[in-house]
């Protein structure tokens, strides 16, 4: 449990969250960037890091991976703080006007300014329609391979056909006292390497590979003890085991960002273009995350969004200096030269 | 004369105008961009070529004169035309709502939709207050080189101390019968070298040199026959000359576009943040030449209202078609494919 006080608390650090660091440090506010994800980046790195992207202005193509590399470069004089890995659940507005931020975690984040650069929201498991599923969360139940040791000399069901559930296959094949994997097709979505070591540690007896199959029912009393596997669709096969570990990859969920007393339009939050500022006065919203008359969900737009909400923001965190806009060409970067 | 024919016409190369044939290639709609200057990158060319900017998303820093390349080279896939060295005089409605947009020389673009992306204005000569100087503009004053070889054997008089004003002395030297320079301080601004070169050819006779003073007077009838140099802030001196090319540097000025129908603000063009339209449908702005609540004047600014108008014009050149974001990640661009 931590308690940070900054100028402005940044809610994710994609692209805009971090070029956001950048027109603020300008501006000499300081910045804290919290991220649900382990590592910064957003959409680019967690959906397409190894994509070109061929639309932001100056660079006929980049890399998504290589364009987070870039904006943390050009960010890094600015020294920002970052608590990842923990999703932001609240915001509490204090009487002076200030907030109070809490992570998942109890992370504590005290800051004049809250900017929400949360794109699609924090990026969540993708749950299997399964009855009752939920009342085993936590029970044998489980979305995440956090710690590969919990696992070890248990009886654990993966399902699932794409690169974390054959990563997580290869890596708990010697852990587990007993392995299934359950892939409803016959063909893996992940890199092929990863598909023929499975195959091979099918084949070797140290991983028992179920295809063509679902995961249709979950049993237990209080904990998770068998799950029904369908097999071909027809036949319901029993399966004792100690976890159950669906890895049907990750999807954004707007999330607790609904409950914080914002106005929201179609899964976004509504800003003034003047300023990208929100309804609540000091908590503003950019990039993905807001709307607004002719809003268009591309990064360039978001990097455009972060200079106006820096020079608004300036006002709040120095209600006596009159903002200046400077080029940077002119004035250069002080931090770069200390 | 020339008559060309194009979906958007585009007045202004600077990078805003620029990275505009690249947003709306990527709707496969073509452009034609015109520009006083000879050429492309507006005021990173003519001002900051060599000079770092840091605030380009995703570039720690680059000189301005890459980030023009880049975007060249960022556009190509989209084969634009230009018409560059001609100033944008005029704009005609016609009875079908397209535009016919004339130059200076005569060329004329027939467009169904003009994007003014004319920075601070076109770059025009800074011109001395001289009493009736206008009056002998062509008939012996002129404020650009544009042939040397005109002023082969003449009696020709510089003024400035800028690079430009060293350059041309030093060009001219050779050509001109009788060359002057006059200055009003003792050192020049522009390179040393130059400077340089200029103290030599003065030694050696071929330049004479006239420091800390200024012309004061234009004299006579029809064309221009001798000017008064002010030597001293004091002793007028009467030199006879057949030309007088004050040498003083560019400055921008909104010029023609003053004329052209639209609601101006402080010498912007106001837009509509939708969509960065102006009151005349058919007609955007966007870059430094426009302004609105909350308006920068940065270049990140530009490309934003770029992506923008671009949606938005396309309603207009495809008046059938539902605008679709597509990601360039997703999508590619099909023209690099060719
Ligand atoms: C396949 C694909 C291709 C694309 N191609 C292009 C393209 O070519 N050009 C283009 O411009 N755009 C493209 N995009 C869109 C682009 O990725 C987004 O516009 C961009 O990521 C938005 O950046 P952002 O910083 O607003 O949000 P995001 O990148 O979505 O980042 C938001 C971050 O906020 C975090 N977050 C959310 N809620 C919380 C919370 N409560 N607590 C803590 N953290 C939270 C999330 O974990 C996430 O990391 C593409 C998108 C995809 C999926
Ligand atoms: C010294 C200096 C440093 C700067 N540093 C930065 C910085 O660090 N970061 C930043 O973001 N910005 C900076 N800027 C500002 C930046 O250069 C401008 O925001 C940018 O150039 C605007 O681009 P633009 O395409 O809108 O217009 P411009 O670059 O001004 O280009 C406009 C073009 O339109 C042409 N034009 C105008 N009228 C006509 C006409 N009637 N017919 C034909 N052509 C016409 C002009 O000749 C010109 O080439 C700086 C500016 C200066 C002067």
């Amino acid at each position: 449990m931590k308690h940070i006080t900054t100028d402005i608390c940044i809610v994710g650090a994609g692209p805009v969250g971090l070029f956001a660091v950048f027109e603020a440090g300008l501006l000499k506010m300081r910045c804290h960037v919290v991220d649900a994800l382990p590592a910064v980046g957003g959409q680019l790195s967690e959906i397409y890091p190894k994509k070109p992207i061929y639309d932001i202005p100056g660079f006929p193509d980049i890399l998504a991976g290589d364009l987070v590399k870039n904006l943390e470069k050009q960010i890094a004089p600015f020294h920002p703080t970052f608590t990842l890995g923990e999703r932001v659940e609240d915001l509490e507005k204090q009487e002076d006007g200030s907030f109070i931020v809490r992570t998942v975690d109890g992370t504590k984040i005290a800051c004049k300014v809250v900017v929400i650069a949360g794109g699609l929201g924090s990026f969540e498991p993708r749950k299997p329609a399964i009855e009752n599923l939920e009342k085993y969360e936590g029970f044998g139940v489980t979305y995440m391979v956090r710690d590969p040791e919990h696992f070890r000399g248990k009886r654990v069901i993966l399902a699932g056909g794409g690169d974390s559930a054959l990563d997580w296959a290869i890596y708990l094949a010697d852990i587990c006292e007993e392995l299934t994997l359950v892939h409803r097709g016959t063909t893996f979505r992940g890199a092929p390497e990863s598909a023929e070591k499975v195959l091979k540690l099918a084949e070797e007896g140290k991983i028992q590979l179920i295809l063509k199959s679902n995961i249709t029912e979950v049993h237990g009393e209080n904990e998770l003890k068998a799950v029904t596997v369908m097999v071909d669709n027809t036949t319901p096969h029993l399966v004792d085991v100690d976890y159950f570990i669906p890895l049907f990859g990750l999807v954004p969920k707007l999330g607790p960002i609904e409950n914080w007393g914002l106005e929201l339009e179609k899964n976004a939050i509504k800003v003034n273009t003047e300023d990208y500022s929100t309804n609540v006065p000091g908590i503003y919203a950019i990039g993905d995350i807001n709307t607004y008359p002719g809003k268009l969900k591309l990064i360039l737009c978001g990097f455009h969004e972060s200079a106006l909400m820096a020079q608004s923001a300036y006002n709040i965190i120095y209600p006596d200096k009159k903002f200046v806009l400077k080029y940077t060409t002119v004035n250069g970067i002080q931090e770069l030269q200390q």
